[in-house]
């Protein structure tokens, strides 16, 4: 393989690159990193520590656990969506549990009903609402299903039945964006057999050729994060990313919770991120963003092999795709809607893994965190907390208590 | 039930309300109906039309078909894929095939080899070159499985088969992304035992209260349209859906779709749609609404009931959600995300479904059709055209053949 990721853009990346500042921003970024240091560039999890998750899942194997539904939402879930999406899309083997919707319990209770399974639950705090009240339902309808924990906070979850032997932790200082290198995305993964080994190795490697000591000029990471903060600092508020191979659109959305949680923190910050579904979205968005406003940048990621999944087209049925491959005729989609953007004057660039393999992954993964926290570095910004996601917890629980508080908004009319 | 849906907001949307200007708005948009007549409202399907339907779902029946693939994509799928979370979200009986991805080819495959399928052809242009590619993979590894057609243009998929009894027409001047009440939803709703019959009669009483002819003072869909208009003269960019029932997020991908590819016409219009999902993307987008950029308006979708799908969660574990339901919970979620964000001077609007039946659900696609094309001519554009894809499909043309096409984009630096 002559490359792993092939990043390729047209004259808005190149022109803003202004490599001029490099030094200066460099300084920028090691500032941000004094201030608020990169956790996950050190506390991600190292293959050394594997065994306690080796003879977990081995216990589930003599279990007989033939699904294991993971309740965690946010960080706690996302990390390991994405990678069920790589691994294992389709089937029911393993089951995210988010929200409380009324549909995903009639979900889970079908599974529960059918299969011998076990339960991850997974809460940094410990304190998350989604996460203990999914517990709470499921265990009036499955009780003694066995349950093991993952978590920052064991005292927290003491009250859950939490303890040493059936519980997995966090680091502290590991945030839960980036938890997918810790139990809260190895587990899941390893029930499905992924190579955790292989993705933690090469998570390792990526992380020392991208971590804050290695200078820009020698760090793609920090070179996309100037590029980045660049076409921001124009007129440009938001970034689509155009996913064209469908097992990477949860990584999309693991991509969104990142960015947006990482990034969004002052008033003149608008860099909004959202996913792009290619081809299907060719048939809706694109409309817009061919004659609307131009505000966004456009990142195309697609894959050059699918591998022994890719199949060709007979040419049985008349058209320009016959004899073709899958991947050939994505490929070519996402490339004429590069042209078509690029004609238009939008920024566009693209990401062409070469698979989708654990050491592909683990890279793409550990790229994302790097310009995530580089950018919030250049914006000056701490990218690892989350301030803004407090004050709703605090008016849900008020209203749960059944305490007195004051309606946003006013009826205005019925449809009827 | 008192109301159907009831729509609540904060002070931007009463603030912008400015029914003083509404005679000339309303002058306005008749004048953009006379330009662009609103087909939706004249040829959706009829209930007296469904006889065919009914006769082509007797077939399926005898044939014993226990699933029913539909290939199509944009406007040809995503009515019936919104429909399809509303009946039966995690079953296999009914199974959208859009973009040629392998991994959903493996899904396909799956399900071809374990069950008694019949395939649904939907495009309608019949050249859609997803739908075609696809039928032409399926008959390759299934060749025999009994197939039927839905188009507008049945010449153009006479070399697919398409003839006389297998093949059901979309009305010519109904757009694909209004095409849900034609037989592209009411087909594999059909198939699922969706009372299309009740669809289709809320469908027709509803477009009765929102057509053109009813002026702006008795008629909710203006008024929104209307209220839209105003913001969107103001500082704000795009439009964040908030959806908190899970059946409904696929609603939202048929409204972004519909609202993009309708209204994105010219440069000065900078409106996006997305979906945001609730209460998942409290922990994901929501940092980001709260304290960077203020562009988005926040309109928040629920529904009162769930019917029998609810349940109390028991008080076995501590925490607020004990004794309360799980649409409680939602909802709490909700009016507290609501008033964060409206502390933090956000436009917001709350839509409350009263449930998810038939016929409240047509209804509130009816609704947002007119609301669309009303804002659509508010902004003195077609919202019927989408001239903005042909770009893309010429060049994707030329690549498919191996014509020279120039790329868009240069390669800048690869990740190893």
């Amino acid at each position: 393989m002559s490359h792993e990721v092939r990043f390729s853009a047209n004259k808005f990346w190149m022109n803003w690159q202004s490599m001029g500042r490099a030094q200066e921003l460099d300084a920028l970024m090691h500032a941000g990193f004094r201030k608020w240091p990169a956790a996950f560039s050190t506390d991600y999890m190292k293959t050394s520590e594997l065994a306690p998750l080796e003879k977990w899942a081995a216990e589930l194997r003599q279990l007989d656990a033939q699904t294991l539904i993971v309740i965690g939402i946010g960080g706690s879930s996302l990390g390991g969506i994405a990678l069920k999406a790589l691994i294992d899309a389709h089937s029911d083997r393993l089951i995210f549990w988010e929200g409380p919707h009324p549909s995903k319990m009639q979900k889970i209770a079908q599974i529960a009903e059918q299969k011998q399974t076990a339960v991850l639950v997974v809460s940094k705090s410990g304190t998350t609402l989604e996460t203990r009240a999914n517990l709470s339902l499921f265990r009036q309808f499955f009780p003694g299903v066995p349950e093991y924990f993952v978590t920052s906070e064991p005292a927290a979850i003491k009250d859950l039945g939490a303890n040493s032997k059936n519980t997995f932790l966090i680091p502290k200082d590991l945030g839960g964006r980036f938890s997918i290198v810790s139990p809260v995305g190895m587990m899941p993964a390893m029930f499905v057999d992924y190579n955790v080994k292989a993705f933690l190795t090469a998570f390792d490697e990526a992380n020392a050729e991208w971590e804050i000591s290695i200078p820009v000029a020698e760090n793609v990471a920090k070179q996309t994060a100037i590029h980045f903060y660049n076409l921001f600092a124009a007129r440009f508020t938001g970034v689509a990313f155009w996913v064209y191979a469908a097992d990477l659109v949860d990584w999309g959305r693991w991509l969104v919770q990142l960015w947006a949680e990482s990034l969004g923190k002052k008033p003149h910050i608008a860099a909004l991120p959202m996913i792009v579904q290619g081809p299907e979205d060719q048939h809706s968005l694109l409309q817009y963003f061919m004659e609307a406003s131009n505000r966004h940048l456009h990142c195309f990621v697609h894959t050059q092999s699918y591998g022994s999944r890719d199949s060709l087209i007979s040419s049985e049925i008349r058209g320009d795709f016959a004899d073709k491959s899958m991947s050939q005729i994505l490929n070519a989609q996402m490339k004429s809607i590069e042209s078509a953007l690029s004609a238009k004057e939008r920024p566009v660039a693209e990401y062409m893994l070469s698979d989708l393999s654990e050491t592909e992954m683990a890279r793409w993964f550990c790229f994302w965190m790097h310009v995530v926290s580089y950018l919030g570095y250049l914006w000056e910004i701490n990218p690892f907390d989350q301030p803004g996601v407090e004050a709703g917890k605090i008016i849900c629980k008020k209203l749960l208590r059944g305490e007195n508080v004051e309606e946003a908004v006013q009826p205005v009319f019925d449809l009827r």
